[in-house]
């Protein structure tokens, strides 16, 4: 059966899939096309079906008929889906998750609070391949604080390392943040290494998760990790612009502050009272209202993958993006491809970055041949391998497709 | 019929129902309990038939379906239903208005935008009386930037006068914010005169309609208003936590910039470039992934107001506060009630508060009773009254309940 061993037909997928733990966690999502070859669940990742039908129940009977009174079982909620989260996927303890606004607005707020208990150090050390976002909202504080923003040359395909960190550490650096998967090359960070590090130099170490979350086993608790946000509609599958999370180990509880105080991080918010008296633990890093239906679409998300088991999830994408890794240096790095992520498959993350010179018509094409997966500035096209929905037979497909386009 | 001049029975309120000419909206929306009167739509507007029907496409095709394509229409949701809310809701203009975040955030943004435009000036006026997520988001900003709030204490009735805000402005303030009505009272302020005022001292303007949105014509663009945020799951029946609404004028977009820059301000965003190179226009105020099944049901909220027009809902709030007042006069007044709200109905917006006592007590009396209000401290009861699903019978209702639980 040498056949078999090697990945020049897909039966050895199918033996994949066969042996796959969790193969039949395909079957809880909505799959409207059978014929559909999705590698893009860490942009979006798919619907569950007991969301639509939660979500359902939410609209119709939650808001619909009990109106104003269903705040009675929502009004909990961040705090709620926060712990699911915690234990589920995040390995945090009860009272340090909550969901919450954007990824984007819980940095801004844990990024402005860790500097502003620092407020001797004018410097946040990050990436120059981290998140957009992230570096904006860095680049907006530096500019309104007259901070500066000291930037990693990590390399595009094994990320920052501890040395990479070490150099720019000193005692004028309030923050060091990163990603831990990072976004284009799927390299993982040593989240313990560099956390101790920051905290060693007196810097707060910020996370973030969103590449990670779902995916890894992240352990934020052993990590060391002070602070931590990340996005729910990659691997937690919340949908689009789900609310995010944003953690805060507790013994940094009292001593950062929110910079946003809104009426939901109030310690007894319908008394309405004339000064702003913070709510004790994480619910003081709520801000306005919860979007409550897209919350409860997390919570969904994360019962799916509590169910499945993090470890679980994790040896999955592990086992889908080393084949990856092998289809791409059987097929393609003879057509020009070279793999853009990580080979060590214990610093990778859950996709596989291919890179090629013409990686944005490639996309294009594959979309067009109905394999979706994205691009990523310069050269990168993105295998997004979501460990509950994708198969072994996609990351096939995907490949054969992409060295039938390269070698054309 | 003298008898249906005086309202002692319900017959008259039936009538004022019959000659409604809004009275068809009521059947666009879920009533599960005919039975339930329902009096706070102020907090929590009651679900569209539409936004249902139109969330499970969302949810169930575009992103069950469509999965990240979807993105290619939902990109520009928030700068598309926030131009369906300028010209139906608002009075505002194309491109002055974004639907993001929530109202406190939103507020956030602006309030610090605005001081970070006037960077010699170090004070901030309000209302002792404003709605708590204000007060507490510039207490915030105050105590991070070492800045003083001033506080107006306005009338608790008929709420902050120009002489009021003018006795507090002088050339250190850099930010005027008021509510434009009144969480309690309903008392509306003179948003043209003191959006003058404020401007001839050389300071900022900032506008929560939260209160007022969907319930008066706001005129923004007459008004002379800079700066405004409001919520959409009031009288704009957007659904528990829907994003909430951000007016900047256009003459201003170019001086104030969004504190909070994250990838969707980016002029390419997907280009993922190095630097923070904001968006022109409203759309740099957008932060990060907007919630799109959310700001899809403000779409459908703010279709529901568009097709009645918002003069004919302002004519309809105004019918009904004039009804509750008339009841209050002739059942409550006796009774220990006074009015809580103005009884000018130019200076009323579209609730009605009633004060007792033991006006908790009543509140939760009337909730067992099948008449949901709310209680706000520290003595009045709040009747909602949304134009778009209240009707005359409800009010009679309500405050024929009222009058029997309060006489016992």
């Amino acid at each position: 059966m040498a056949m078999l061993d090697r990945p020049v037909d897909p039966a050895r997928a199918e033996a994949l899939d066969a042996a796959d733990p969790l193969r039949g966690f395909r079957a809880r999502f909505a799959i409207r096309d059978p014929d559909l070859v999705y590698l893009d669940g860490n942009s979006l990742g798919r619907l569950p079906l007991a969301t639509a039908e939660r979500l359902r129940t939410v609209v119709d009977e939650e808001w619909g008929g009990d109106l104003i009174r269903a705040w009675d079982s929502w009004l909990d909620l961040p705090v709620r889906v926060g712990t699911r989260l915690a234990s589920a996927v995040l390995g945090a303890r009860p009272g340090e998750v909550i969901v919450s606004d954007s990824t984007t607005v819980n940095f801004y707020k844990l990024a402005l609070a860790a500097l502003e208990a620092r407020p001797g150090r004018r410097s946040v050390v990050t990436d120059r391949a981290n998140f957009p976002t992230d570096r904006y909202v860095l680049e907006g504080l530096a500019r309104s604080r007259g901070l500066k923003v000291r930037w990693i040359e990590s390399d595009p395909v094994d990320g920052p390392t501890t040395a990479d960190v070490e150099a720019a550490l000193d005692d004028d650096v309030a923050v060091v943040t990163l990603s831990l998967v990072n976004y284009r090359s799927a390299a993982i960070a040593d989240m313990p290494a560099i956390s101790s590090l920051a905290r060693a130099a007196g810097a707060f170490s910020l996370w973030d998760l969103s590449h990670a979350a779902g995916a890894l086993e992240i352990g934020l608790q052993e990590s060391g990790a002070d602070l931590a946000v990340g996005c729910t509609y990659k691997y937690l599958n919340g949908g689009p612009g789900s609310p995010a999370f944003l953690y805060v180990r507790t013994v940094l509880q009292a001593e950062l502050r929110n910079p946003i105080q809104g009426w939901f991080g109030q310690r007894d918010q319908f008394a309405m009272g004339p000064a702003y008296d913070r709510a004790s633990g994480i619910r003081s890093w709520l801000t306005g209202t919860p979007t409550i239906p897209a919350i409860v679409a997390v919570d969904e998300g994360a019962r799916l993958v509590e169910e499945a088991g993090i470890a679980n999830v994790r040896a999955k994408a592990a086992a889908l993006s080393a084949y990856a890794v092998e289809l791409h240096d059987n097929w393609l790095a003879r057509l020009g491809f070279s793999l853009g992520s990580p080979r060590n498959p214990t610093r990778r993350g859950a996709h596989v970055a291919v890179r090629h010179p013409e990686a944005r018509r490639l996309t294009e094409a594959m979309i067009r041949h109905g394999v979706v997966t994205d691009f990523r500035e310069p050269d990168s096209i993105r295998l997004g391998l979501s460990p509950l929905t994708t198969s072994f037979r996609d990351v096939w497909t995907g490949l054969a497709l992409l060295r039938d386009l390269g070698g054309g």
